[in-house]
């Protein structure tokens, strides 16, 4: 089957990252989808600006409405931003009878309403996962998997930048200011961050979760917004000495007067999961009646983390003009005939690191003996902690954290130690893993 | 259009949820689906067991093989569990051109390859979303939502029995044993709960997410499986003294060599956003190439919690059975024609609690003025926090963190504060949500 033909909008970061991940995944990519999906023409508003990542085989076209009209292109990805010319872009896209995958959460929380009756009247689709919390997939989770539930409210760390500053803030102790120069030489903070730290940013995503959840038309002109500029690390602290932290939270809430819709900073008990979501990482939480509170995280900004949720919606408008409706997405995710027999390895054979747990006579020689077993089984030791004796006893708790290493040099180790005269009973043995 | 019509096998726990949030969120649901979804019929071993939920208009069949044949009927959902007689009903639901719902883990991860099988070739869907972590739409997820990455790795905790067990014996320090009782009073663990501690549904779950994340045949009998029954809480205090805590993960790995398949405790860093995920709660970590590491989480359980999955596979069959391929999901949710506005609340309207910090004049009397204007309002308070003046200094901060109130009481109060003679400038108002 011939391949899916993508027009691409924009070659900026998300669009690099796009070219990067589809052609660095094509062949699981095509697995999944049923069939290829190509990037073959590419506009952006700097035609000879010099790029990271390469071009080969994507046509550059000076003229975007000549793209968006272009009979050989079935779907376009518009990765521009901001919804001045966009707009007018995206809906010729439509007018021509191409699908749309875009990120531009501006354009929709301020013109989704019309944007999407224009795609209803003109059979495509308009795909944007990418436009709310990068990588995260909240609009499938929203739309598709919570479809049992009335939503009664929904609470999000959605702006990476916001929420850098506030962790550096609070972990630190340092003012607001000093912090936000700092994101900005990191490249985490725009050179004008007001988009981000006044909450605009969050309040787009937001407008376009709170229309999703309850079943009405965006309505960003309503939002309320109120950015981190004047929060002091003071009242940081202060927070935190009650068992709160502070976070630039969007919320929108179902009640029966209206909807609440708004995005300021938030204390938020420390307890609660998505406190503890730190850094420019994402999260979104969602209260449904039936599910209760389900949580979302992950990166909401960069190059390749806002690629795979653009991809997805790629992989999504393919499988349906790919497949039969009720085999468009694959049982296993991949096509029957791409699946695989790749092996699982027995368990002696996997790679993990270790807790061991050691009762050994507290004598001399004792950790000699253990730790040149360990090395002479290729088994580095990460962390070790040797209990005190307790009173009266001559027994004492030796723990050992090892790096990674193979479960059977780890086995034969294990059965070496408890050999060992010094050394009395089993060894107390469970793996480690660091998930990161 | 004419509702979808259902057929239920089992009335159980999971069965009697999606009954109930059928039933409730019926209006809702149809408004999303296109749709109503109608459980028209229902099979259960003992028809005649008394139920805490109402049957109403469902009609009770004796032969759960006449109900899988009833040319009546769309979907067949199975919530029967287990694989002995649901293997043989689910494949002739099939061969009758039934779709499948089910929440059968065991089923799938054994049966999977053959089921999955019958359903390409009779032109169904099966649907599985609640097999895995309860109302967590974590096969979405990795099927369509992460479909641009080569998934690395997928660690779990999905089995809420063992997870409950571990948290309260870290946070008590109490014995497995002790807790399996209290667990089994409580009604989170069965009469007999190997198969809950011992692993074996965590692989079965584990199993499903496996073949999704790496593309190959479910291969239940290779996984690795062990329990957290031998685990003690003095290794559980030691982990914590070196900055771990011991859950029962399920983790699927892909390496050059083969696949990791194995259900285990393992230690992993505390300061992991997963590792903070207790009680009966489920998360489940996905590693992928390009979008990195995403959580997901919430209730792995549960009536209401697991029907929230259920439906959503309902949905899933409606919407590819009513709407063109194309707007199949509808771009906000719900149907464009069910589309309400509702209106947005203005900012003093919204109902919040408050951190309040005030500066006052150390002197008697303060807080009572404060106090006394807060009641005035219908503000109560949550709690108080009054910091020491600094050497030399006369003010002092005071915090206050009220209970919920409506905005425009708020602002009313510490308009009224801030005109206090014993208070000095602006007071700091910080919004403050449980999020519970």
């Amino acid at each position: 089957m011939k391949p899916i033909r993508v027009g691409l909008l924009g070659l900026g970061v998300v669009g690099g990252g796009t070219i990067e991940v589809l052609r660095r995944n094509r062949e699981e990519i095509a697995r999944r989808a049923g069939r290829e999906i190509l990037i073959t023409h590419a506009t952006a508003k700097n035609l000879d600006k010099s790029r990271d990542f390469a071009l080969d085989g994507i046509a550059l076209v000076a003229d975007a409405h000549a793209l968006v009209s272009n009979p050989e292109i079935d779907i376009i990805c518009e990765l521009i931003g901001g919804d001045t010319n966009t707009k007018e872009l995206v809906l010729a896209a439509i007018a021509h009878g191409k699908h749309v995958v875009t990120a531009n959460k501006a354009l929709l929380a301020r013109h989704g309403t019309e944007i999407f009756a224009a795609a209803q009247k003109h059979q495509v689709m308009v795909a944007f996962e990418a436009a709310v919390a990068g990588g995260i997939p909240i609009i499938k989770a929203l739309r598709e998997g919570l479809s049992a539930n009335r939503i009664e409210w929904i609470a999000g760390i959605i702006n990476g930048t916001s929420n850098f500053i506030l962790s550096e803030m609070r972990s630190r102790g340092a003012s607001f200011e000093s912090v936000l120069k700092e994101a900005q030489a990191k490249g985490y903070a725009e050179a004008d961050p007001s988009f981000d730290i006044e909450g605009i940013d969050a309040a787009h995503k937001l407008t376009i979760l709170s229309a999703i959840a309850f079943g009405t038309p965006v309505q960003f002109e309503s939002a309320y917004t109120e950015g981190i500029s004047k929060l002091t690390d003071k009242d940081i602290k202060y927070a935190e000495q009650l068992g709160y932290r502070i976070k630039l939270l969007g919320i929108t809430r179902w009640t029966k007067a209206g909807i609440e819709l708004r995005v300021h900073p938030t204390l938020i008990p420390e307890k609660r999961l998505i406190a503890n979501v730190e850094g420019v990482m994402n999260a979104v939480l969602v209260k449904g009646d039936a599910v209760g509170a389900t949580l979302y995280s992950g990166r909401g900004a960069g190059a390749e983390a806002t690629a795979s949720a653009v991809i997805a919606d790629l992989v999504d408008v393919t499988r349906m003009l790919t497949s039969d409706p009720e085999h468009r997405v694959p049982h296993l995710a991949f096509q029957p005939d791409q699946l695989r027999d790749t092996p699982i390895l027995p368990i002696e054979k996997i790679e993990t690191a270790y807790y061991l747990r050691i009762s050994a006579y507290d004598q001399p020689g004792v950790m000699a003996d253990v730790t040149r077993i360990l090395a002479d089984s290729y088994i580095s030791i990460d962390a070790m902690l040797q209990k005190e004796a307790e009173e009266g006893e001559d027994i004492v708790d030796v723990i050992i954290l090892t790096h990674l290493c193979i479960e059977e040099h780890a086995n034969a180790a294990i059965q070496k130690i408890e050999g060992l005269p010094t050394i009395v009973g089993k060894v107390v043995r469970i793996r480690l893993e660091e998930l990161n």
